[in-house]
């Protein structure tokens, strides 16, 4: 076991295209959203794991005894492909879980002690505290709940030995081996199904590798190049239902087929065409035409979203408010709501961003700068982290 | 030659579905807007040819001696399939008007008296007054040139004996028979020949046949019956060509294939659904969903003209302003600005479509409460035209 203090972060994941159409057999493309979840562990002697969630006002302790007596509960197995059903079931009853809810400390919790559990099985128990505080709205669909399970499977892994931590004294930052990834990326997609129940899998990809993943049918393929693209981030806070939009769009198609089956078709060109354009951004001189293409993708991916149905009042007035200032702008994940993206181009003046997020916020929303394609989990020197992170952090 | 007073009129035109997507082989669907022009013609005996065109201040009168002198260069032909090109050279310099010229007022003249002295070329020229007013906008793409044409043809055709006009004393409005429609719209294909140059012929089925009329691949199939549909229809009064529209579109469509052929393959369906639909409340009980489905494709085709790149920020409004009242609109056109159609439901109270009306007219557009659908070319009595109108066509 490795001893002192860990920082990892990673970030968060916005669909750039192809939400909805994903659903039908449609390419989706998956951007990291550099909005990041950090967490900071550290390892201690008091015989106490603690866990600290300031974000969800969540501040909870357990002695080791007590952790010690599931061990026996734990089914034998090395691979992380299946969850242990008989240790989640113990784990829900220690924490006086019941088994439908969906409580997001309650969840976060399960993931935590399920992860920490099962990687520490075979030796003895660490006592450690983990503190995580994220940039992320939480239920928003920008895979909040994924960049924490990211993290603590990152921290905890590393912690354990299994993955060793990348940081060298000299660094700011660093990233592990495509290995290690993998591994991450397996234990983190388990604390998904612990969160979710049903999880595509993409999410937890994307805080792993970053950048841009490919989704199609189930198939998650991490493209390998693709420029940083600073954008806007909104939240128009109209809280929707995933699973209620799915089904309108569902509906629609089997409504108007020969209407609706085009439009998938198009939203799938949409996304290879933007795929291709981010690629040659990787390979050849970055132009204003790129960015063009990049602006009249958003603006029809948009418009196609609101012929499947998923638009929303606030979504048009985002469009709209960000139109006046020259920036574009689409819907995020969902919709009906939710999140939405504005691309910002290079040239784009820092105070055009500054008032065109003023004018979102007076509309009620939340607006962040940002941008997407950035660097997946990454562990930290405590000097790259921000000093509001670090002192939140370094808080508890 | 028949004498007395005829009172004829002839609907506009809008565009249900299938604009800009018919440039590229898909169907359009053309239907009568019952805003209509009107025309009475009244023969007399003072040697003269009159007519008065108040919409456009134009008020002429010629001696019958010296449109005489334009007979002996017409050619001999009976179908009105071509138009005479020694005749229409005389008439511009008879008129005074340049070649290249598409003056309102010029070819509205030369329309005129092109199809008076070819219909009367044979037997004595006859003296009478015709004057013309209309309820719809000029150069908004409503079909005012072709309404005006139909009008023209079906009145002199009239007088000509050619197809006998086939109001019965006591009717207070009749129709031609078919073989009679055939022919005054041929003649009005002449008319629009000469004030538009190669036009499609669509604008003046509509306005000889009224309903609704399918148009693919240059072939217009008269809809044998459709309903009756309330709409507000609105000009924005932005002026648009509709030449460089045209060509925005099909520079998206070579940029993007892949992307935008789907999308006219959606419009298409849009335009095959709407044309089942509104055929289905011919032959059964109309209900709301029949309404529903309408709004919806309004909805989605109106996405998918500003996908083409033809919408306008004033047709962002103007569907803005309507849903607001829970009432969908669309463009009609060309785009870019020009006119927009807003469905109203039979059961939408005249006090929202009173201030529905009034919220478009405080955006600075036109907004009319009108219908389409309706009749074609007709010949009136007196007393079916209304008050205001009469008074105008009598004042001269």
């Amino acid at each position: 076991m490795q001893v002192g203090d860990i920082y990892v972060s990673a970030p968060g994941k916005a669909i750039l295209h192809g939400e909805h159409a994903v659903v039908h057999g449609k390419v989706a493309l998956a951007v990291s959203l550099n909005l990041r979840t950090y967490l900071r562990l550290n390892t201690s002697n008091d015989g106490k794991v603690c866990i600290n969630l300031p974000n969800i006002d969540t501040f909870l302790s357990w002695d080791l005894s007590e952790l010690k007596k599931l061990i026996p509960y734990m089914s034998k197995r090395e691979e992380a492909k299946r969850l242990d059903a008989e240790l989640l079931r113990r784990l829900r009853e220690f924490l006086d879980i019941s088994n439908g809810s969906l409580d997001t400390c309650n969840m976060a919790i399960l993931a935590f002690l399920y992860i920490y559990l099962s990687l520490f099985r075979s030796s003895e128990l660490p006592s450690l505290k983990v503190s995580v505080w994220s940039e992320l709205p939480t239920g928003a669909g920008l895979g909040s709940s994924a960049a924490y399970s990211v993290c603590l499977a990152a921290a905890l892994l590393s912690v354990s030995g299994a993955t060793p931590a990348p940081l060298k004294e000299w660094d700011h930052t660093a990233r592990w081996c495509q290995e290690d990834l993998e591994l991450i990326n397996s234990w983190a997609f388990q604390g998904e199904m612990i969160i979710h129940g049903n999880p595509s899998g993409v999410d937890n990809a994307v805080g792993t590798w970053g950048g841009m993943l490919r989704f199609l049918a189930g198939k998650i393929i991490p493209l390998s190049r693709v420029p940083l693209l600073r954008i806007l981030l909104t939240n128009t806070k109209v809280p929707r239902s995933t699973k209620v939009l799915v089904a309108r769009v569902k509906d629609k198609i089997n409504k108007f087929p020969s209407i609706m089956t085009p439009v998938l078709d198009s939203v799938d060109a949409i996304s290879c065409t933007c795929e291709k354009v981010l690629s040659e951004m990787t390979s050849e001189p970055i132009t204003g035409e790129h960015y063009n293409i990049l602006e009249e993708l958003i603006d029809i991916n948009q418009h196609h979203l609101n012929v499947m149905g998923v638009g929303h009042p606030t979504l048009d007035t985002l469009c709209r408010v960000t139109l006046a200032k020259g920036l574009h702008s689409k819907l995020t994940g969902a919709g009906g709501g939710g999140c939405g993206i504005t691309l910002l181009r290079p040239e784009t003046d820092s105070s055009v961003v500054q008032t065109t997020a003023q004018d979102l916020k007076d509309c009620g929303f939340d607006c962040w700068e940002t941008s997407i394609g950035g660097p997946g989990v990454q562990q930290h020197s405590p000097l790259s982290v921000k000093e509001e992170v670090l002192e939140i952090l370094n808080g508890y």
